[in-house]
């Protein structure tokens, strides 16, 4: 199985934020998040990497974009 | 293991660009996409949405944007 957990990076540090994730959507600004149990949630961020090797999403924040 | 296909959808059909994508990277107006043999490919367009379960990641294109 392939869920994946998701990280925000903020000043350098990554914090987790949701876990077994099973599928993201795009929604302006940011991410529609959903979990194995259905459960959902937005996040206005950019993907920065994925890695699907390690089952690791990493995210930055939308606003200062570079 | 989780190798992912990658699509672009342009016009309303998803065309299959790449495919055993083991990690991708976010460069600017695009992303980089590493495969399990290490080849590399950038591709200017943004995440429309992954599905992790089904190994598929769609990508729309940068331009045009909503």
């Amino acid at each position: 199985m392939c869920e994946t957990k998701v990280y925000i990076e903020k000043d350098g540090k990554k914090e987790e934020i949701f876990e077994n994730v099973i599928d993201i959507q795009s929604e302006k600004d940011g991410f529609f998040l959903k979990d194995l149990f259905g459960e959902q949630k937005f996040i206005k961020a950019k993907i920065k990497y994925i890695d699907f090797m390690k089952h690791e999403m990493v995210l930055t924040e939308s606003e200062g974009d570079k």
